[in-house]
């Protein structure tokens, strides 16, 4: 069964706006044996978007569509549709009510423009927005399912959760598509690749092999179509346990999740807490973590010290250190890296310091110099890394080889079994 | 002049990851004047990438592609494009060069696969990647341009800074685009619809209004499309001068930045610094901040209290306060706020604790409750708030609306002109 996500919006091709919507609805759609044969992101526009819905028809039986639904002008994504179609408006009552509902909650009156926002095509059935003012809507036109849903995320998930998801899985017969993806360190693409050759030459022809490249680490991804789903995963599995003994120490997590949860999994399982130090990256690998639920079991919290002051009152390190060896040194990020084990008490630290650019760099220390520490109550590790021009990159990439660094120190003091 | 964007890779379609590389290229091609007419994402599969060819070159005269270049199989864009082409391989001189010179830096042998990226279509001219192994490709065919860059960010960032913009422009005569975006707060789509709808009536024809809200944010933006860039860009300016005024108090700026930029930008101006105490947030706030260049001069930085123990030895809230109270209360934040303020010494401090959820819930406090406090030295204010029950959506909103609070609080003691 193969599906087409479609989103509107014209922010979306001018740049200002990353579409999330899609990876998180393919997601979706892959969990339930659902295929996305290609996303389209087109315009604000009539025309283009019957054309999109014409080309998407060709190729997949649903066709799933956000963005484009709100009060104003600029959204024409419903009155499209019921063009395209053939149909004229009916007001909805639940999405009336519904509208109704959210102005009185705020004390808000209720304007023309939100009482047209009711107005649905007369084929569609409404897909009621918990969250927002604008219905949902599914179509079932010629044998094909239309959806369409509004770009606002939060809004969007919680129709695709309640309605959209369990209504697809009652209206098709689904194959089963069953992903393993193994995450690794420290190894690139081609080594890896070669090291695994033979297998990856041995997998059947229902079995496709991804390398998914990311800043420093290399997910290999498993994916099985069939249509008997055990027996797709015990593949997987074997071919996937081939995988694991043949990568070695490289191999993070056989999980598909990223690395910071494997850290705080691998912790949690093991009792140990976590803090961490960080000034270059200033909150992200402190966000990283506690995006997760259940992140407060491991992660304790942690400094962001920018301010020289702030390095000194929070994490201990010595106004002599900041002075002689700079901010940006080996004894500065010990110092920090020893200072958040201390004061806050955690079992393992993780400590950054650098020049995360665009200004700041010297001879000495270039942009993208960056002091990474991490440490235990037994050993401080810690290393120089001099990474690129791009500040978001540079933060980015201190934190996943952070990341790293902590791995193989939890490894080094690893229970033996 | 139209453009589109084919971004190729079963990880974008089985939503592995998201596709942020279409975004980033969108703006640098509006900024020259190119517009792109869709995005589109396709599988590492030969048909399916001809077919999306055929289909963009129906409607653009520059097609921009990502991804499918590594060295390993499941990479397929290379051969699909020489055969889509009708073309042979030859190997490139300066791209045989590069890789070379990358496994040298790195002490690795030169593999088979490697030597192989070196190979392109012999119509192509070669766009060097300086960060990576794979060459990016510029073909000239039947009057169009198609350009075959990495899927890494990274690599392909380098190659349209490098080559693909400035060969763009020299290529085409270019018309011009101009965009003005205004950021309000506090006030929903409908009403600010509501609020200008005569001065969006008046709007000429090649000027369009959209509306683009956010998690208690709404950015209006309008776009001008013509010839005369300085002539676009003063109508623009006299069409946002007239929203600017109408809008009000609710305008946050009329710079197409985050908020937490214009916070940074108000602050620098007025010689102000900021600090953090972040508990539910847990290092996103500061995060937000510190992605942007020059952040230091205004964040001093602050804790990620995760645990009861930093908020005491970090920000100096009573044992007492956290057990009479809980950790999510007015009387905590307000304890973090002014600790803060006090400890970091900064003029401004913001402090949030919550419940983000999903776990944690209470039937006093559900998942979702959060406290947010802001403060100056004369004036802290705290305010309850219930959001809803998705963690990352708890995390945005909070520092959303925490930014907001902070600017209203700048706003009254702003000095008077």
């Amino acid at each position: 069964m193969l599906a087409e996500i479609i989103t509107i919006g014209d922010e979306i091709l001018i740049g200002q706006i990353v579409d999330t919507n899609s990876a998180w609805i393919a997601q979706q759609l892959n969990a339930i044996g659902i295929r996305v044969k290609q996303i389209s992101s087109v315009s604000d526009d009539a025309a283009h978007i019957v054309n999109a819905l014409n080309e998407a028809k060709t190729r997949a039986d649903i066709i799933l569509m956000t963005g484009g639904l709100g009060p104003t002008k600029d959204d024409i994504t419903k009155t499209t549709l019921a063009a395209y179609f053939g149909v004229g408006f009916v007001q909805d009552k639940d999405a009336l009510e519904n509208v109704s509902r959210i102005f009185a909650r705020f004390n808000r009156p209720l304007l023309e423009v939100n009482i047209k926002q009711a107005d649905v095509p007369e084929n569609c059935e409404v897909i009621l927005n918990k969250n927002g003012t604008a219905p949902g809507m599914w179509f079932d036109h010629e044998g094909k399912v239309y959806v369409s849903m509004p770009g606002v995320p939060h809004e969007m998930m919680y129709m695709m959760e309640e309605t959209v998801i369990p209504k697809l899985k009652n209206t098709f017969i689904l194959p089963s598509i069953v992903h393993k993806t193994i995450l690794t360190v420290g190894e690139g693409e081609s080594f890896l690749a070669e090291k695994i050759a033979d297998i990856e030459s041995a997998l059947p022809s229902h079995i496709k092999l991804a390398y998914l490249p990311k800043l420093g680490s290399v997910r290999l991804r498993l994916s099985a179509f069939g249509q008997n789903e055990a027996a797709l995963q015990n593949e997987v599995d074997i071919y996937a346990t081939q995988l694991v003994n043949r990568i070695g120490k490289n191999v993070v997590t056989d999980k598909d999740v990223p690395i910071e949860k494997a850290i705080l999994d691998e912790m949690a399982a093991q009792g140990l807490t976590l803090s961490v130090a960080e000034s270059c990256t200033g909150g992200y690998i402190s966000h990283l973590y506690t995006q997760h639920p259940g992140s407060s079991k491991v992660f304790l919290g942690g400094a962001v010290s920018y301010a020289y002051e702030l390095k000194e009152s929070i994490l201990g390190v010595t106004n002599e250190t900041l002075w002689k060896y700079g901010a940006v040194s080996e004894q500065t990020v010990v110092e920090m890296v020893e200072g958040a084990l201390r004061n806050f008490k955690s079992d393992y630290a993780i400590a950054v310091t650098g020049i995360a650019g665009p200004d700041g760099g010297t001879d000495d220390k270039p942009v993208g110099t960056v002091w990474i520490a991490v440490a235990n109550s037994k050993k401080t590790f810690a290393h120089k890394f001099v990474f690129g021009k791009k500040r978001m990159q540079n933060i980015e990439r201190t934190a996943i080889t952070a990341m790293g660094m902590l791995i193989n120190l939890m490894r080094e003091n690893r229970p033996q079994a």
